[in-house]
């Protein structure tokens, strides 16, 4: 049987409770086997209230790093439930890590427990959205607001290796996000970047893309820096629910409007879940030596359950050696790491 | 009876003809007085297929840039129409410059025709988000993919100024683009804006704000990079296309649900409208001594109208002479520029 995935139960605006139920989901409706870290005693009865003390064993950890806790944190709390769920996964008593903690902490313990991969500059979070027929892989979404030109080469490695083993999509097309479709468009990191991946012998580069391209499915992969890659996710998150409420406004004033509403309401409900972030199952930390996957902070136990099968579904598809093997070839190819 | 606004009548995907129908509409609908910039011959062919020949005054204009010029071409065609355009309101004879050409090339000419305003850094392209009760300004959205702390600092005072003086907006609230809400959180340019903004005693600084912030009204004016804020802004764009796309595939399945979405088919196409950047009217350059707005380049009739209404109540709003009072008052207080 599989290693379980390690799931922080002390992280996200919901913990425990959430947390726990999310477990008992995974395991029961997914098939995938979880251990929780975290208090033992909260968790105890948090899973005897479930009945599921025989089906989801708990590694105790003290500490927790709190949702407003960034970086250093991981530093001073070298027991947090976070920091323990990634020792687990490097003794390979577990396949992967989820959390719902503090992004900042995720990313900062992860580095200094797991450690980047061999030639690996920097981590990236890579995020799967809901295009069609297959989603399309943005990253960095957040862990590194300042980059340098190599370190976008990476990423586009990163997230073809994610998109090629998790997502079974051939020879991704890579995009990088840009103001232009032209090549001198963008700032000067862009510009460089540009240049480094129309050179990349290993890479289908399909040239720049713009905010209106993401969610078309014109390339499977985004590149950016996490700065311009957070602002971009968040603001399609919020246009959309802005685009939903502006519907219901409408859709629902007048009679025979409302009528319209009431037929269709199950199924927009439906559309809205697969448009909720949190039904994709979260973010990958890329380019460590160790699956960690970041559910939303206020994640519910449905978006946990979402989280810890990507984790299973990512250790099965062995995307961290693959992410290893593609990031080794490139930097001889390149000599850039 | 006031100045008419100068429309380039050679820039934008659907020159010349969708641009004077909608010159032809601004004047008959919206009452705002227009003059046409460009070839004589096909302007005057086209407003005479309209039967406005004596409704609207032609100002030659023998070259054009072509959409895919940028800034250099500027340079190169000094009689260009929307160089032309520029020339009018520097002498007077227009009060506002409308075009759909290449914004590269429409930032370019106007900093050159008619030169930033006193202790301006950089001009910035302005968009009026479609939030209610009241729009919320976003700016830079292009004109500066690269800005200093100042910059940002000067476009807080660009979008304030927009926002009380045209969008009837008293004390507005300002908020910095970022990837969270903590002051540190960001790159070192927004870090240190941050730090400006807090300190001005002539804005009403509320903080970070996020993607998922622009279109719920919780600021008046956005302010960050044009980098940033053209990805932002045209990633709202596709999300809301997107969103819109995704609905209806799901409300035109099943019998039930077609005719619900018979019932409403009106309604949402109203709301598609009122969501669809082109109705807003177009983006604003500010900083400069003249009004300018740049209207989208796929821009047809209606949006070329409402750009030019745009342009007029700009015009009669004094934003520009309110833009430079702010920023002539701050750089006496902040000592930057």
């Amino acid at each position: 049987m599989a290693a379980p995935v390690a799931l922080d139960a002390m992280g996200g605006d919901h913990a425990p409770h959430e947390i726990v139920a999310g477990a008992v989901t995974a395991v029961r409706e997914h098939g995938v086997p979880v251990v929780l870290v975290g208090a033992p005693r909260p968790l105890a009865e948090a899973l005897a209230a479930h009945d599921a003390t025989r089906e989801i064993p708990i590694v105790r950890a003290e500490e927790a790093l709190a949702m407003h806790e960034g970086a250093l944190a991981s530093l001073r709390r070298p027991r947090s439930s976070i920091a323990v769920a990634c020792h687990l996964v490097r003794r390979g008593d577990a396949c992967a890590v989820v959390s719902a903690g503090s992004t900042a902490g995720i990313v900062a313990t992860a580095r200094l427990r797991l450690r980047g991969q061999q030639g690996v500059l920097r981590p990236a979070i890579a995020v799967a959205l809901p295009t069609r027929p297959r989603p399309t892989v943005l990253l960095d979404a957040g862990a590194n607001a300042e980059v340098k030109p190599e370190m976008l080469l990476q990423f586009a490695h990163l997230g073809t290796a994610y998109a090629e083993s998790a997502l079974h999509v051939e020879n991704p097309r890579v995009g990088l996000l840009t103001i232009g479709s032209e090549a001198e468009k963008g700032d000067k990191v862009v510009k460089r970047a540009h240049e480094l991946l129309a050179a990349a012998p290993s890479l289908d580069f399909a040239g720049n893309v713009e905010g209106h391209d993401l969610l078309t499915g014109k390339v499977d992969v985004v590149v950016t820096d996490g700065f311009t890659g957070n602002v971009a996710l968040k603001t399609m998150e919020g246009a959309v629910r802005y685009a939903f409420g502006e519907l219901r406004a409408t859709v629902e004033s007048g009679p025979l409007s409302r009528l319209g509403a009431l037929l269709q309401r199950s199924k927009i409900r439906r559309l809205r879940h697969r448009l909720d972030p949190d039904a994709y199952g979260g973010a990958v930390l890329l380019g460590l030596n160790g699956t960690v996957v970041i559910a939303h902070g206020a994640a519910r136990a449905g978006s946990i359950a979402a989280a810890c099968a990507l984790a299973a579904t990512l250790a099965a598809a062995r995307t961290v050696a693959r992410t290893g093997e593609r990031v080794a070839a490139a930097g001889r190819s390149h000599r850039l790491w």
